[in-house]
């Protein structure tokens, strides 16, 4: 007969739990004859002893069957799904889903909401007029089979118990263990369904992870706990000192995803879509290696074939795809205010986290789950890292229909920015590829 | 404003609380404003980090002030308590305490109910006709003005926050931690008022520290509170690999406690007894040493005085004190059994705990806080480490009302006695005295 109170004593020693173990606890917590307290006491006692990598994958397999898993087996094909571990500006899916789709590749896609600095993809999608983000299970596998990608909103029962110890890490100190945060994204990924999984784990300033060496752990763990549980996974390490593009925001990101489908995209965003779409199309069995996949990337991007794969899915999901061509259609924001260089030289950095923060400010990102977002407000550098700038140039421009909470964003982003006299190197893109 | 997320951020990364911190912590977690989760994750984190001097020193005093304190100002002289770790056959109370009092030491004390191998010293008490273990508290101050000393149950209302830690740290792993450990005895004997406090810091198998180095840590600990609070706190660190005495029971205690009063006691508890008694009269002021103490105490005894002071002080509290005299009038079992030696040679050991669950199973100890004692159940030892012993002779007597409960009891005693071929040396009793 298996004990909570023995499973935490055997943790606090420094011993590895069974999976019998690991699922009377992930069972128990759901069902509630686990209390929270002796929940907490587990989670603190592996925030110092940790999990070892048999742990961390029961741990997944745990809570990635404690609620419903998604069957895509009628859909043709290799399944592949993609994930960021989040940053400033990251509308890649809206770019690397149409193109890999493009490519042949079908794209079955949960994605959530944002808390934080900007709304997350299924945000993003709302601001095109009509976009249904909901849709019936059957709809939702019809239209892969059909349009070649769907993407949706993450239905409440997929893996309860990763929201349940997620809700309780917050409150308890224990967020910050990469075997816990491995698994429970990971969990999702898995109850997802996809044959195959590209991760892209962001490291930076604006990062959950902050330097290289924290990213390498946690890549190389979410890649274990991929390929124990049976699925093609890579995971690359990828720039996030700076925001990433040029629009922070949900109208406006949505409107560069779009750019970057045309080709006009700023340079971070389009390498970023072309190598993460190019690991799609490989692990998807559509190129024999990651550069050839790359090469398929790029012409279904200069083809337009990508952009035409964006257009038929808006339109799939209830979307006005006029967007595509009309941005004038996106909600639009009433007041706009510059930020200008009070020095000339060279943009040395700009922090991802307080572009971030100060995005929020303006209306673009919510506080607390039940905020309601600016779907036009948002940020747009006009220079990057590495770009010269004039005193009195553009730096950014702050869109939104609050003026007060716009004063309030441009004054916060003020302090992300360093000007300095030397020419300044651009950051590496693509730090490292795990797992392939 | 302080907020519980950070003090456990803070303990878990290793950083000292502030006083303040650790206020909030215990006055929140009493009122109920913080959850059970978070006290539980701070609990694990103090588990792995500890708490320094100071820190203990302040969880003590916020968990004192928790509730009620005790102000003894209106007895005359210098209040001595006495606190035990709790072992087997520990009787110690019902001897010391006639002793300093017969001595001139005020004694003032409240005692606990057991839980576990046998009844707490209250318990004891009760297998005495009538005895009132609940006085007023006027009546209380009154008895040890007039007669020296007075022994009650530990009120509802003192240190709540200790009762409500303590419950949460028995369901997740975090009882076995020297600081928290320190802080919940102390905060109670400082809430109890007395002057100065004698600790006798049970060590071996059928103690809560079952080697000399953790026993060592535990008393400096419990000794630097009390000297930080201002109270004259002595520890006497002694052994409890057998049980203490030869009776194991409520009843048959409190009968062994009246014929070591009678100068009949065995070697071991009346050592004891002489010594700890001597540390009273000694941090009371009534001797210039320990050893003058131990002559005080020794004085005590051999003349009667010890043994009136408990007549007196049984009578005061509407017990039958005619029991000092005629046993006949304590609870008596209506069955025995006898554990005889199936081989001849010396006693190397007889494991307290053994004894203690043996003890437990004749009925004589509560395994749930609601379960009934027999008062008059129990377990008598006719040998102890180091005596020589035949074969067929008893080695221990099983006394109670239920006879398949005795049987049980006995059954698991057999597995408590090592009997060997050479002689064997008894145990040291005193191992150290620190504070002196």
């Amino acid at each position: 007969m298996l004990n909570m109170s023995e499973i935490i004593y055997k943790k606090r020693e420094g011993m590895a739990l069974t999976a019998e173990e690991i699922k009377f606890f992930i069972s128990g917590y759901v069902d509630g004859s686990i209390p929270d307290y002796q929940a907490a006491a587990l989670l603190m006692a592996i925030f110092f002893k940790g999990l070892n990598r048999e742990e961390t994958f029961q741990l997944t397999e745990a809570m990635r069957y404690s609620g419903d898993t998604i069957d895509l087996s009628t859909i043709k094909g290799v399944k592949v799904d993609k994930h960021s571990t989040g940053g400033v500006g990251d509308k890649t899916t809206l770019i690397v889903a149409p193109i890999a789709a493009a490519a042949g590749i079908p794209i079955a896609k949960m994605s959530g909401r944002g808390l934080g600095f900007t709304g997350g993809t299924v945000d993003k999608m709302e601001s095109i007029p009509n976009f249904r983000t909901s849709l019936e299970p059957e709809e939702f596998l019809n239209q892969v089979n059909k349009v070649g990608m769907a993407v949706i909103g993450q239905t409440a029962h997929i893996t309860p118990a990763d929201k349940k110890i997620y809700a309780l890490r917050d409150v308890t100190q224990t967020v910050d263990n990469f075997g816990l945060i491995a698994s429970s994204i990971m969990s999702k990924k898995l109850a997802a369904g996809s044959d195959a999984i590209v991760l892209d784990v962001k490291v930076g300033d604006g990062a959950f992870m902050e330097n290289l060496e924290n990213a390498q752990i946690l890549a190389n763990l979410m890649v274990d706990i991929g390929t124990d549980a049976g699925r093609r996974t890579v995971a690359a390490i990828t720039e996030m000192g700076q925001p990433l593009g040029k629009a922070v925001g949900n109208a406006l990101e949505v409107i560069e995803a779009i750019e970057t489908l045309k080709g006009n995209g700023p340079e971070d965003i389009t390498e970023l879509a072309i190598q993460l779409s190019g690991l799609m199309i490989y692990l998807g069995g559509k190129a024999d290696s990651h550069e050839k996949g790359i090469e398929i990337a790029k012409d279904v991007l200069t083809s337009g074939k990508a952009l035409e794969k964006l257009k038929s899915f808006i339109k799939a999901q209830g979307g006005d795809e006029k967007v595509v061509e009309d941005y004038s259609i996106f909600p639009t924001a009433k007041h706009n205010l510059k930020l200008l260089a009070e020095e000339t030289g060279y943009v040395a950095q700009i922090q991802a986290k307080t572009i971030g923060l100060a995005s929020q400010h303006t209306g673009a990102g919510r506080a607390t789950k039940e905020a309601e977002i600016d779907l036009s407000a948002g940020i747009y550098l006009h220079k990057k890292v590495g770009d010269f700038v004039k005193e009195g140039e553009v730096l950014a421009e702050f869109f939104g229909n609050d003026m007060a909470k716009l004063e309030n964003g441009m004054k916060e982003a003020r302090k992300a920015f360093t000007i300095v006299k030397e020419e300044v190197e651009r950051p590496v893109l693509i730090k490292k590829i795990i797992g392939l």
